[in-house]
């Protein structure tokens, strides 16, 4: 067995009633939720040693839960105990923190997912940031994508789910061409979401955000609250890509790294092609309301 | 260790190098095939000892990992073996056999499906029926669902994935009701295809089957080559709801029993809701073709 194999600071996982080393974390290869990607999630992040809104996350999760009728089996005190567990087992003080439940699996044979007894997940590793330091500094160049984000009628996106192939797809075409991320789009030309982010524009000084065909992100719902404690008008409506492209200022919003300037769309400058005033005070009252005991859930270590 | 652990006979899993009980096979909770549903598959179904069209279905699962830009890293020869191995250790006359390749994982914090070390799976299990021998001989009760089918602008249905959220909602909803399976429909109304299956309609003594949207499935395949030997006129195309209700037959392709009749739509009656002839002659030739050493490729147990 590799150092890696024992190693709880490289994270911890919660599977089957116990708590194992992040490299040793597993589901049977049989479980619907990695055969048919019949699962939902949620995750929350550790900064400085609290969860930063666990209680908005604990909630989507339930409500994702019950969307896709998905049991988790585990109360709300439970599930905190146990995302708790796996960052103090991992002694991560900033931690990326994941909470999974998965259809399991009926009688082999049965096609039936009302008979499959359903499995919660969890695990705790260290913070991932979608954006390095550089790149939070000089804002990120992200390509948009013709490949069109998975429509609602299909799968409910309010319910955070795994299916990320039409994400993967466009990513895998954005890097080719040489961008660092990438935004999807419907089938009417407007930007939509990308891999695990939000995103908003900037247009006549107030925030635009998509209201349709995206996940209700927690960040996306905490950049909406500071606007309005800002006094910065924000919109929920379609937001068509040339729109974007020529908005004063654009960025991401995510649990991996929260406000992520975006400088540059398919190589072309935003305005200026900089950090504009109105991203740089929302990523500064990010990280103040981080220290805002309201928001604040402390891990006992 | 309960008895199913270490049952070869319940099944035979490939992972990791190793072969284990289908109980024990699992795959690692960070990998992307599960957090992303960044895979591909096949399926491929062992009769009376023998592979039934083995090269397609390596064919197709090939050409599914290029379209995802995943290496299964196995050549031809050896995942045939693999797939083998499994069937044999697991003493299986008859099984459903698959193959799986995922993309992995990079090291943890990067966001580049590029630098993910893809992986392969593959297990034998026993065969499944998607129907049983009560509604193979009356015919299924299939709902259709006002779900839409992913669409082919989101992602590749050509090649084979586990993105069945769709799928598996209208599922549900088709079960509540009272029917025994699901079909998902377009945004204009026609059918697609449903949990594992293709389906076909039977107007004016011809075949009519899906040509866009759908998984090109190997039973498919095998239906349509099966008709123009028996000089049935097929036709690939777009098939409205209203049409397929008022067919003179209709069933479903699948690797998971062949052709399988559908008798009813939501409840009501297909022509007389009796299986008709052209679907009997179907369901005896797909049998028949399964003794042709043209498309069979002996287990070597």
């Amino acid at each position: 067995m590799d150092d890696n194999a024992t190693d709880f600071s490289r994270g911890c996982a919660w599977q089957r009633g116990q708590y194992v080393p992040i490299a040793q974390a597993s589901i049977p290869m049989t479980d619907w939720g990695f055969l048919r990607s019949d699962a939902t999630y949620d995750v929350v992040t550790v900064w400085d040693g609290a969860f930063f809104r666990l209680d908005a996350h604990l909630d989507r999760f339930f409500a994702s839960c019950e969307r896709f009728r998905l049991d988790a089996g585990k109360s709300r005190a439970e599930v905190t105990d146990i995302l708790s567990q796996c960052v103090r087992r991992a002694g991560l003080r900033s931690s990326y923190v994941e909470m999974i439940a998965t259809r399991g699996q009926p009688a082999w044979g049965s096609r039936d997912p009302r008979q499959a007894v359903n499995q919660f997940y969890a695990f705790a590793v260290p913070f991932v940031w979608i954006a390095n330091e550089q790149q939070r500094e000089r804002g990120l160049d992200v390509a948009i994508s013709p490949v069109h984000r998975i429509p609602p009628s299909s799968v409910d996106p309010r319910a955070k789910n795994y299916h990320w192939n039409d994400l993967t797809m466009g990513l895998l075409g954005a890097l080719d061409q040489g961008a660092e991320s990438v935004l999807l789009t419907d089938p009417a030309g407007n930007v939509v979401e990308g891999p695990g982010f939000n995103v908003f524009a900037v247009v006549d000084g107030g925030l635009v955000t998509p209201a349709e065909g995206v996940l209700e992100g927690v960040t996306r719902r905490t950049v909406i609250e500071m606007a309005r404690s800002l006094g910065i008008p924000v919109q929920l409506r379609a937001l068509p890509a040339a729109e974007l492209r020529g908005a004063q200022e654009a960025f991401l919003s995510t649990s991996g790294g929260g406000v992520l300037p975006v400088t540059k769309l398919d190589g072309r400058a935003v305005a200026r092609g900089q950090v504009g005033p109105v991203t740089r005070r929302l990523v500064q009252t990010y990280w103040d309301w981080h220290r805002d005991p309201k928001y604040s859930t402390p891990v006992e270590y």
